[in-house]
């Protein structure tokens, strides 16, 4: 058994799996230790969907912009912020849920993303590997109609599970004084900007990047091409749309 | 060193902590393993404000509700959400950042709550305690006025964090089959609910909280006191207000 640090500091997104399913046993055995954490209350307002069958994660895959991982990984584990277990129980025991709002929402997330966190770091450490999929918030609204999520209930995150087939380079960090603050937060100067992404401005990965992309600079690859403000602005309309819609903006 | 899996079964959230300090090089490593979380596109976009002066945290400690662990902890580490950084150095490279918006936030709330969890395993698997504290969502504008967090930035959780002096009991949980669906959302009926909340409801902890709390059932005593929905609809009102007064709803 390696050491937890290392594990932790030595991890690599996976984004191929080897055809090698993956046990029921241990699937069990990682979401009972993701189910270990901390929860809001002990409430545990969250729902892990899990998609194994073919036709689901066909029917899946464009809502996550045919990222291959979704077919092609063993077991996809979507994370939702879920209520409607919760007010269930309450209204069966005469008590009157107040839980229909923005708090409630949050309160549910947080819960639903320290589980998948918990549940990575242990398939992790079994060798599994994770990639997880930024387009569950982008897609909720598709989300929630394929899983059939009731009201109370959204996707918050996803992850695609399975045994590596691929063991790619690690990928670069900012150096750690970048985004930690002694007591209070100091902004940044400019020349501390500069430093801090100096390295990975740097790197020949970035550059190849920027040159594939026809830009002039790393950030504009980003603000241009991977996270665009009429994009951004289309999710949050939608996103902040799902949030009414399944009955958590009523403050 | 014990399991990963043993130690993420066995935990306990820790509110009592012994007086030995938390030693700088160890807090690095777990700060390190944190920020080898996923995280979208690489961007990074959080931050995380360590405190350890005595006058910070008695500053942080009312808008904790004054739960001791704010004061007793050696650390208390407080996880945001931030933009700033990441626009600043857009900014520097002409690039025009459109991260403004609700689904921004999201996106930067998750990088931070990865960050947190897996930092939190990390310290436990080390033998350090950790306990969350809710209370950062709900108070967001006045921690952000004593962390002096800029627009761009939003505290999304926080963590005490020491050596453990008490070893509670492990707190009880939902079956797993209550918060796992297979390939789509079943909806609970009346009797799966009762079923699933039994053992919980006939805890001797459980009739001690509702007898404490002159109620007639276990769900009574987190709508009517833990988690009322005036307070769910005054704290949702302030938290979308900093999300509008620190930039991220111009969608």
């Amino acid at each position: 058994m390696a050491d937890i640090q290392d594990i932790l500091l030595n991890r690599r997104t996976i984004r191929k799996y080897s055809l090698e399913p993956v046990d029921d046993n241990l699937l069990v055995e990682l979401l009972k230790a993701g189910c270990r954490s901390s929860t809001t209350g002990n409430m545990q307002v969250y729902s892990i969907i899990i998609n194994r069958d073919e036709s689901l994660k066909k029917a899946l895959a464009p809502l996550h912009f045919n990222q291959a991982m979704v077919t092609e990984a063993p077991v996809l584990l979507t994370f939702c912020a879920d209520f409607n277990r919760f007010n269930r129980w309450c209204l069966l025991r005469k008590a009157v849920p107040g839980y229909d709002n923005f708090i409630s929402f949050m309160t549910a997330a947080i819960d639903a993303l320290l589980v998948a966190q918990t549940l990575c770091v242990a398939a992790e450490a079994r060798g599994l590997g994770i990639c997880y999929l930024g387009t569950t918030t982008y897609m909720a609204h598709k989300i929630i109609e394929v899983l059939r999520l009731p009201k109370g209930v959204v996707p918050v995150t996803c992850i695609s599970l399975g045994w590596p087939a691929e063991k790619p380079q690690q990928v670069d960090r900012l150096p750690l004084e970048a985004v930690i603050h002694n007591e209070t937060y100091k902004d940044y100067t400019d020349e501390e900007i500069e430093k801090l992404y100096c390295e990975k401005e740097n790197r020949s990965d970035s550059m190849q990047f920027i040159e594939e992309n026809k830009k002039e600079t790393l950030a504009q690859v980003f603000t241009d091409i991977r996270y665009k403000k009429e994009d951004n602005v289309y999710f949050s309309k939608v996103l902040l749309q799902v949030l009414h819609d399944q009955g958590f903006m009523n403050q």
